[in-house]
């Protein structure tokens, strides 16, 4: 192994668990106005992008994490045509979603133009898709964006953000979710990364109920495995106004793109939900 | 959070990754003529067993590994009644297995008694099955014990051992695996742990290659979260000596006990193998 290498660990106080990496050096720093953007090269994992010293996304397990925030929405969605993407200045999630070619136009608005300009050189195949005549990148505040977004005209919101503390915490709460509401068509998707389901269960539950107030009716916590944030276990969960998360099985089945992990199987499969999950999110 | 905690780190030299937790102090220890075991307690995991220092379990998140481990074989064989279980001494697999009212007998063969009398004291809950009167408890090589087991006598044989270093080595190669084969019945299945479908999959083809030189035929690896093993990703291989890995979903959804992640829903899920994986497997 480089013998320059060295361990960098992150401690989770909200888990008490914590996760490490080899790294062999620093590639690239930056202080944006929002947050410190740092890049490390690692031993086993690719290039690693840390924002405020936590973990964003690894070369080697993005993949994971950008297939599940897109497409089991957008294999619910009878339709989708219109996407918006709040956060998600990495251009991983935008990527999947432009992988369909019924979608029209996808917006993603991150508050930090830094990370993106990070992404481009660091992270370039998670930026392929950036000049796709129907993406469009706003580098504003994604809670303004929302607030102000014509009603009804949204398909799927797709919240792709860093934890609900700093620049995020406005992206968890009842106002934002108004807003998502609004802005979505009646048959409309809201997704948002919701942490790890083992550990992190109250946070679901005060989001969904979140949701909830704001008008949201049908709610669905889909796991997934996402090694590099706490636990190696994630999810993102869906929100409908109403209705069901059946989805598209056959055209998921025949999608015309790859996958590395996303299958119509794989998300039949994490539609199920674990009975402890279950119990704790009263379903 | 208590003010003596300190965090417990463990490097993973095969995946560049590493896992800790909050720990607050060390209740026991042992040095056994195999290995040493240390008990930790934890802030938020519960307590936590190492051996050689390496993370076997943790009170918080076993049920996943030991549900895992049992139920997808037990529900796929159609009639298990004689299981042996090698290694295992944390007796979690052996009280799922004993779940299964058809189980008329399971062997516990693990080489290191002490791991059994650290976890009766230090981890209860699993052993609560010890004294049931289908249970053996065997304090011996594994690999002997399987090899003098009489031939088309056993209808399941679940390993469920540390990594392939130190005293399971001689678990993961042809030799050992000549013996499960000998000593199963023609609908036998061998279940062994197999490492982390992320990075480890050089392992599991490797272990595959090995199964299939003794005999084995059908080969279906299940993915799981497992946070507390390298990746927080895991999996278990199933190996017929022929057939399919077909369950039987109708008594896995009507199973007559409770678990806490595994459902007929969740074993579908987990055969639904991610294209990443498949490729690498080359399935």
């Amino acid at each position: 192994m480089n013998d320059s290498s060295t361990w960098h660990y992150e401690n989770f106080d909200s888990t008490g668990s914590a996760i490490g990496y080899r790294i062999t050096r620093k590639l690239d720093e930056a202080q944006s106005p929002f947050q410190k953007i740092e890049i490390f090269e690692s031993t086993d994992w690719g290039n690693i992008m840390l924002i405020d010293g936590a973990m964003m996304l690894t070369t080697k397990d993005n993949f994971l994490y950008h297939e599940m925030m897109s497409h089991p929405a957008l294999f619910t969605h009878a339709d989708p045509k219109r996407v918006v993407i709040i956060g998600g200045g990495d251009c991983g999630t935008l990527r999947e979603v432009l992988r369909h070619p019924g979608v029209e136009s996808a917006t993603q608005c991150d508050i930090d133009e830094q990370v993106t300009r990070m992404a481009e050189k660091w992270f370039p195949e998670l930026c392929e898709s950036n000049s796709d005549s129907r993406a469009e990148l706003l580098f504003d505040d994604g809670v303004a964006y929302m607030a102000h977004c014509p009603a009804g005209s949204v398909d799927i919101v797709i919240v792709d953000s860093t934890d609900p503390v700093g620049p995020a915490e406005g992206l968890f709460n009842k106002a934002f979710y108004e807003s998502c509401f609004k802005a979505l068509k009646d048959d409309g998707i809201l997704v948002q990364q919701s942490e790890s389901p083992l550990m992190l269960l109250d946070l679901i539950k005060e989001m969904r109920a979140e949701m909830g107030k704001a008008g949201f009716g049908t709610f669905k916590t889909l796991p997934f495995p996402q090694p590099c944030y706490p636990t190696g276990w994630w999810s993102c969960t869906l929100a409908r106004k109403g209705g069901s998360f059946d989805f598209r099985t056959d055209d998921a089945r025949n999608k015309p793109f790859v996958t590395r992990y996303y299958t119509a199987d794989i998300h039949t499969g994490a539609l199920a939900t674990p009975p402890f999950v279950a119990e704790a999110l009263g379903e």
